[in-house]
C-alpha cells in the first residue's frame, strides 16, 4: 500500500500494541494513485532505460557510494535482487519492507526504517551504477569473474590539472543516486538500502545536494548554481531524442552487450570558493563565464537560449566571450561536438574550519562514453578554464550505469552477473 | 522589487552587458503580492517578535553560528543595522541589496550573490540570538562594554553525562537561524549575511537540515525523525498563547529589559547512530520511544495526541511506559511542568569514514529560562533515557534571541547596544 494509506492502519494496530507487543504490517502492493504534474507523484520504475537520467531533475539529491565487503558472488547477485525490489516499492511511494514484526516474528527488526511514513512518492528515482573497482579491485583481483566484463568506456579517469582528490570521497564498488523533491524521501531510500546491504556492502562517501543546478528537460526553467550564475542552459535535454542516442546512450556494439542502453556516470565534487568570488566584481564575474548574471545570456547575444557567438568582438576588438572563459572552453563547437548530459546539485556541506561555507557543486553527467566526452572536455577545461581560481575539485566517481529493469522478474545487473 | 520581477530588468539590461559593461540594477521596495497558505509566500519580518520562531516549522533550515572578530562595538552595531536591513529585503523575497554595479561603480562586487534569483520568499525566516561569548570572552575580557546587560538565564550550559561535544562547532558569539521552504533561498539568506560581515564576523559553525521534526502549530502534521517516529506531539504550539507567556517568550522583570519579549534558544547536534537502531527491534524500539511508531500513541492509548497515562499497566504488571522511556522523562510531568518549544531538524552531513551515515537530529529548543527548562530536563535524560544508547551529542549552542525589530528605523539588538 501507499506509504499514506498505511497511517490508517498502524492507527488501528496501535491499541494491540499497547498490550507490549508489536503489531505487524501487513503489505499490499496496490500502486499509488496517479498524480500527473504533482511533484509529489511517482516515477515509474520498470523500464528500457533506467530512471534518475533523462527524468525531468528533481530538486533533492542523495548519493552514495558503496565498497563491497564480501568476495561471495552469490551474494553481490542476491543483494542486487533485494535492491531492485525495494527501489521498485519505495520509488511507488511503498515502504521498503514491513515496519512491523513480518511473519509473527516480534523481535525481527523492521523492514523499513519508517522515517518516509505518510510522505507521498515525491518523484524519487534510484539509479544505480557500478564502478570501475567492482570489476578488479586495486590489488588486481577479480574477485567476482567479470573483469572480463568490465567495458573499456569504464577506463579510469585521468588526474586532471589541479586536482585535489580525497580518496576516502571519491571512487567506490556500487553507486546509488536518489533524487527526489523531499530530501527526507531520498534519505530514506538511501539509507533503507544501506540497511538492506549490511554485511555485504559498507557506505565509502555519501552526499546530499539541493537545488538542480542542471535542468534535464524543455518543461524546466534553468536553476543556478552557488555562483549565482543560471547552469544548465546548454545542457541535453530529455527532449533532444536523437542527440540523446548519439551522446547519452550506449549502443549496440559500443562495448559489452550488459552496458547496451545504459550509461556512464562521472560524479565530480567541487568546491566553490564562495567568499572569494563573493568579493570579485559582476563584470568580472561575468567575463568568467561567459554570460550575463541576470539573463544568462551569453556575451554578444540577448536571451539565455541564444546560440552563443564566439566570434563577436566586444568595443575595443577583444572578443565578447574570452578565450578563457567556462562557456567558451566547454562549447561543443570546441570539443569536436561532444557533449553531456549533467545532473548536479549545489551542496553545502557547513563551514570548514578556517570561517568559510564549505560549498560547491556536486557535479554529475552522464553520456556514452567517457573518453571521449568527459575527460577531453575536463583536460581542456582543467588547464584554461578562467574559472579555476575558484573551485576546487575534491571528489571523482566514475560508473556504469546498466539499462533499465524491464520487469518485476528482472534485477539490477542481472547482465553483468548471469 | 520582487526578484521573481527583476529577471525580466536583468535580461533587458543583459544587451549592454554584453557591450563589455556590468549594467546596475536598480532596487525598488515593493513588496512581493500576499500568497496566503503559499509554501513560496513571506513571513512578515517586523513585529514585536522575532520570526521562526513560532512560525510554523518551514521545511528546510541553514543554521550558522558567527565569531565575532572586532573588538570594535561601533562595527558590530554597524554590521547589525545592515544585517537588519539585509534580513528585511530577503525575507521579503527580495535580493539582499544590488546583483549589479551600484552607484556607477563597475568594478564593486555585487550586493547580492545571485543564486536565489528568481526564487519566491519560500517563507523564509531570519532569526538571531547572541551567545554567552559575546558578553565575555573566554579570557575573560568585556570587548563591547556589555558585560552587564549579560542575562543571568544566559549562564553557560553544565556538561551533561556523556555528552562528546566539539568545541569547533560549538557556541559561538552570534547565530542565525534561517529557514524556508526552499533551501536554496535558506542557503542564499546565510551566504549573504556572511558576506556582508567580513571582517567583523567569522563563520565558525554551519549546519544544514530537513524534514522539520517538530511541528510549531496545530495546522501542521507532525512529521518524523531519523529513528522513524513521530517527532513533536507534545511540543509546544503557536497556538498554545497562554503557555507561550509562561514557558517561551522572556517577561518583564526575568532579567535584563533588552530581552524582554525574546527566546533563549538551545542548539544540540546529536549524532542518531542509525544502523544499530536499524537492526534493533520494533518491539525494542517502541519501548524505548515509549510510543508506537506508525500513529505515534504513547503505549496504553490508542492516539498520537492522547494524554500518556504514565500509571497504566501492561499485561504482566511492568508499565506500559517503562521507567527509562523517552517520552515518560522528558515529559512535563516529571520536569515541574517544564516544557520547550522544539523546531529542530534532521540532518545528513555524509558518511563517517566508518561506513556509517553520520546522520541525526539538530535539536533547536526555546524557551523562557533554560534554567529552570533545558537545562533539567537533558539532566535527567543524560542520566536515564534509555535512547542514549542510540545517540551522541556532539555540538552545543546557547543563545538570547532578542525580540522582534519594530520597524525599518530599528535593527537587531538596538536595544543591547545602545
Amino acid at each position: 500500500m501507499d506509504r499514506r494509506k498505511m497511517l490508517g492502519l498502524t492507527g488501528a494496530g496501535a491499541i494491540g500494541a499497547a498490550a507490549g507487543g508489536a503489531v505487524g504490517l501487513q503489505i499490499f502492493d496496490e500502486p499509488p494513485p496517479a498524480r500527473a504534474n504533482d511533484p509529489g507523484a511517482a516515477v515509474p520504475f520498470y523500464g528500457a532505460r533506467q530512471a534518475g537520467i533523462v527524468t525531468p531533475a528533481q530538486d533533492r539529491l542523495h548519493f552514495v557510494a558503496f565498497d563491497v565487503i564480501t568476495d561471495k558472488k552469490a551474494e553481490v547477485v542476491e543483494l542486487l535482487q533485494k535492491w531492485t525490489a525495494a527501489a521498485a516499492r519505495m520509488t511507488a511511494g511503498k515502504d521498503a519492507g514491513a515496519i512491523g514484526a513480518v511473519n509473527g516474528q516480534p523481535e525481527a527488526a523492521p523492514d523499513d526504517t519508517g522515517e518516509a511514513l505518510g510522505l507521498p512518492p515525491s518523484g524519487l528515482t534510484l539509479t544505480i551504477g557500478f564502478g570501475p573497482t567492482l570489476f578488479r579491485t586495486a590489488d588486481g583481483k577479480d574477485r567476482f569473474g567479470i573483469a572480463g566484463q568490465r567495458p573499456a568506456a569504464l577506463a579510469d579517469l585521468p588526474k586532471f590539472a589541479k586536482d585535489t582528490l580525497k580518496p576516502e570521497i571519491s571512487g567506490g564498488d556500487i553507486c546509488v543516486q536518489a533524487c527526489a523533491h523531499d530530501p527526507q524521501v531520498a534519505v530514506h531510500a538511501v539509507r533503507n538500502l544501506a540497511r538492506i546491504g549490511f554485511g555485504v556492502v559498507s557506505v565509502r562517501w555519501s552526499q546530499l545536494g539541493f537545488g538542480r543546478t542542471s535542468s534535464t528537460s524543455r518543461t524546466q526553467e534553468t536553476a543556478r548554481n552557488l555562483f549565482g550564475f543560471k547552469d544548465g542552459t546548454a545542457n541535453l535535454k530529455a527532449e533532444d531524442t536523437q542527440l540523446l542516442d548519439e551522446q547519452l546512450w550506449v549502443a549496440t556494439g559500443d562495448g559489452p552487450a550488459w552496458m547496451t542502453g545504459g550509461s556512464y556516470m562521472v560524479t565530480r565534487k567541487i568546491r566553490m570558493l564562495i567568499e572569494t568570488w563573493d568579493r570579485t566584481s559582476l563584470a568580472e564575474q561575468e567575463a568568467i563565464i561567459g554570460r550575463n548574471k541576470g539573463e544568462g545570456a551569453a556575451h554578444g547575444v540577448a536571451k539565455e537560449f541564444d546560440e552563443p557567438d564566439f566570434a563577436a568582438a566586444a568595443a575595443g576588438g577583444k572578443p565578447a566571450i574570452a578565450e578563457d572563459a567556462h562557456v567558451r572552453l566547454a562549447h561543443q563547437q570546441f570539443n569536436d561536438g561532444a557533449r553531456l548530459l549533467r545532473r548536479g546539485y549545489n551542496f553545502v556541506d557547513g563551514s570548514d574550519g578556517l570561517g568559510r561555507l564549505d560549498a560547491g557543486l556536486f557535479f554529475i553527467a552522464y553520456q556514452r562514453d567517457p573518453r571521449k566526452q568527459f575527460v577531453p572536455i575536463q583536460t581542456r577545461l582543467s588547464r584554461q578554464d578562467a574559472l579555476n581560481e575558484y573551485i576546487r575539485h575534491t571528489s571523482s566517481g566514475l560508473f556504469a550505469c546498466p539499462p533499465g529493469v524491464p520487469a518485476a522478474d528482472d534485477y539490477w545487473g542481472r547482465a553483468l552477473f548471469v
